[in-house]
């Protein structure tokens, strides 16, 4: 089968999840449909499925870590939904649909972010029965800083400001790009290695690996950003230019961008050299693809 | 010593631990200003001293639920930043100084909103080392559902549906505020009991207590927003009526509301009848405190 493929089966059991993860929560009805018009609105479920694979690799059972993994997709729409947000990027468009604050308006579109997020916490510390309750706790805190100030919103902040100036340096946009979108996804991979109760070791290889592919992730986001199709990306192709934004290929073109995420990945896959098994080589094919994805 | 002495010795303790909360954490410096300008801008510190209260009363160390009770704080403070925020109730003034997007603007508002909210999670479970972690991961998952979708931000959901539409019943607005404001002060009372471990009777207790004391709270800030002045309440007088929001005082008038009040403050009170000592005693008389205030 191939990765993609892989990718899909790990995605359609988080989607699952995701679906049922609402109901029955008694959530007043308008609140709960503009969560749900963004939170299964598709996607790849990437980070779900990365603290999904590390728990397994790592020993934790099959489905034990499910709501803790699909608690990373909540953070991860919140995000996206804020960040669209006219006095934020202001985004009429994503994953090919009108973004929810064009639907819902502004204040639902803020509530239903909120909502998101702290229904993140709900599902990583009320729904982990399977799991020891100190590893959940220290796998929360983990995930609690990669997604706040000195993590995903730091970087949101900074890419507000940098936005807005001109000569943002590669330094800068490697810093900036490692928090807004490297921590919550290397923090998919640490916190699947602590659910399953990892040692040292495994957490420092789950966080090697989470870094380079976050690292070439958002390098290759940028890139498709400049050479994809609408289709495939589903908002306009070029909108970090039109918005100003420093991104790799505006700094050091596109094929430096894309030598430079390819060596990223081949990073990624020797960070596992020391695991084997199903879950250890789908994670390693996921990093080729990653890159992949653009030819 | 006055209850109003011993709410702000309690609250003294609090906000020595908030002037510390966000220093050396790496946070981005804008991001840094803004969240804890708004944290850090007074206010009687209320839902922390609660959970300390509950936490202490019930037998955990002094100083042990602290970082906990502090998150409330985050996460109250993070409310009242979205909440002002244009695009919802877009009030100027918050604690007699100008509303954070004021100052900041909207996009920044929107980002120290979301961190305080992270952070506060952070807090929850990375620092509470003398309690066990399955107390703080029950306390934490309380806290989440308290804040969340069918907690506070369905409150506020509900609040802004309510705030467009004609002939809001006593019921409805009974609810809203239970949602808005009453589940944070409830929680702040159930995870201090959490917190130091205390049987399901003494949860119950909390709960109950935190119930009546939130409900005369919110009516008591309804009547206030009638008959009180601009120079205590940090915000102009009326701001409801202008708003066109259903209140207390507009469905029943102040006399009727404060009568009411007074009873939800005579149960907190009896709530705690069989807890004696230092913090019952405090409890107990904040309770009449919250609804003497008005005269």
């Amino acid at each position: 089968m191939t990765v993609k493929n892989r990718l899909k089966d790990y995605a359609r059991e988080v989607e699952g999840y995701l679906r049922s993860s609402l109901k029955g929560k008694g959530i007043p009805a308008g609140l709960l449909e503009a969560m749900e018009y963004s939170l299964l609105a598709g996607g790849k479920r990437l980070r779900p499925v990365l603290c999904l694979c590390f728990a397994r690799m790592m020993g934790a059972p099959a489905h034990a870590a499910l709501p803790f993994a699909a608690s990373f997709e909540f953070i991860h729409t919140y995000s996206l939904i804020h960040d669209d947000l006219p006095a934020m990027d202001d985004d009429d468009l994503r994953r090919g649909r009108p973004s929810n604050h064009k639907v819902f308006g502004e204040a639902m579109a803020i509530l239903a972010g909120d909502a998101l997020l702290t229904e993140a916490f709900t599902l990583m510390t009320a729904s982990c029965g399977d799991i020891p309750a100190d590893r959940v706790m220290q796998a929360t805190a983990t995930l609690a800083r990669a997604a706040g100030a000195a993590g995903m919103v730091g970087g949101q902040a900074l890419d507000m400001a940098y936005t807005a100036k001109a000569g943002v340096s590669l330094e800068e946009l490697r810093e900036m790009q490692a928090l807004k979108t490297g921590a919550l996804i290397t923090a998919a991979c640490v916190c699947g290695a602590q659910l399953a109760g990892a040692d040292a070791h495994g957490v420092e290889r789950a966080r090697a690996y989470g870094q380079s592919v976050g690292a070439a992730f958002q390098i290759v986001d940028d890139v498709l950003d400049v050479v994809g199709d609408e289709s495939t990306l589903g908002k306009p192709v070029g909108s970090d230019e039109q918005q100003g934004k420093t991104t790799y290929p505006s700094l050091i073109g596109v094929e430096r961008s894309m030598d430079l995420a390819r060596r990223h990945a081949a990073h990624a896959v020797e960070s596992l050299a020391l695991f084997s098994g199903e879950e250890a080589d789908f994670l390693k094919d996921l990093a080729r693809y990653i890159v992949d994805r653009v030819s």
